[in-house]
């Protein structure tokens, strides 16, 4: 997701590092960075907020944290975070190549990840969210049994993903492809889910582990 | 697929007993069927024929053993294979539960399976030819890197068939989930696919191996 460039972005962010770790503060430690011990959940690309918002509400019982490619994007997240007061959401401006170094080995329970950049290119294979080194990542720090959640209307990302996952070893649990034709009652739609679905497009989604 | 009860479907299958297996004669010993030694690949399920033989037409290379459990069903295959004097088309009406004493294990090339029935019941689960014991006698009959292809336009079938599959340890090699949209220049329309295609239903299509 592009957005406008927010000159202030960087200084917001600052302001608010309490609820955003810009530099990597909490790196190996993100436990920290809450104020009560709870499972980990997170979201690889969080976009605009609204899924990992709307998740954090519903379960206050878990730990979220989002994590961020680009400040423009992120500083939207912060705000809904701030505005829903909510204490179990931190986010990290980060490049999702190093949620590896982050995160602890088998520290977090879920991964999400919504509607990925599909990479359509072949010479850019690697760098699609669900690529075997990703994958590999994901494996690392998920606990045994953890879960990957994968959802996305790209039909060739998906395609990519179901063999990928499954060369990579992970154990499928559900697989749906056209997730809103028997919506389940925890979906939460992406804002780019709604916008795609309302263009006609099919939702997929899978839930693996490894 | 069901047909009308033809009362001369057996007389016209016995009379032609060089193309059909009516009493699993060439049980374990298939290859006797044909005049001359080909690799083996075989459809589970021929409905009226099309996809076999068009297929055989375009492989002379290759021996292909069509199943098929519906008589009534079946003798509209023969009749295609009379009809297109194939020499590499050999049909058994069989139960699919016991491909795996009609064949001999490590035997089998390929598998195909087109729009085989979805059983949508769970308490049907069993009789899906992607359940696990159906892949259980799949992994028997094939040889080594031999290939399972999959295509249907049930999207409940071909979810549950993603999971099963990867369940069971096969390697995926190639997913399709609107196979039209895209069409390889090797794919056979059946005449299920023709009609479902028309409807607007996607076809999915799966490529995996044990």
């Amino acid at each position: 997701m592009r957005m406008r460039n927010k000159p202030w972005a960087m200084d917001f962010l600052e302001e608010n590092n309490n609820i955003v770790d810009i530099d990597s503060t909490y790196s190996g430690r993100v436990g920290a960075f809450f104020d009560e011990t709870r499972p980990l959940h997170i979201e690889v690309g969080t976009g605009m907020g609204t899924f990992i918002t709307e998740l954090a509400k519903r379960h206050p019982e878990i730990n979220f944290v989002g994590i961020e490619l680009d400040k423009n994007v992120i500083v939207r997240v912060v705000e809904k975070v701030i505005e829903a007061n909510l204490g179990n959401v931190r986010l990290v401006l980060l490049d999702a190549n190093a949620i590896d170094t982050y995160f602890r080995n088998d520290e977090v329970s879920r991964i999400y990840l919504n509607f990925s950049d599909p990479w359509p290119k072949t010479r850019h294979e690697k760098r699609r969210l669900t690529s075997s080194t990703f994958l590999e990542k994901y494996g690392a720090i998920l606990k045994e049994e953890g879960i990957l959640q994968f959802k996305t209307d790209n039909r060739g990302l998906f395609e990519f993903s179901l063999v990928s996952m499954n060369t990579k070893g992970m154990h499928f649990h559900e697989v749906q492809l056209d997730l809103h034709a028997d919506e389940p009652e925890d979906n939460i739609r992406t804002e780019y889910e709604e916008k795609f679905s309302a263009k006609g497009n099919k939702i997929y989604r899978i839930r693996a582990s490894f």
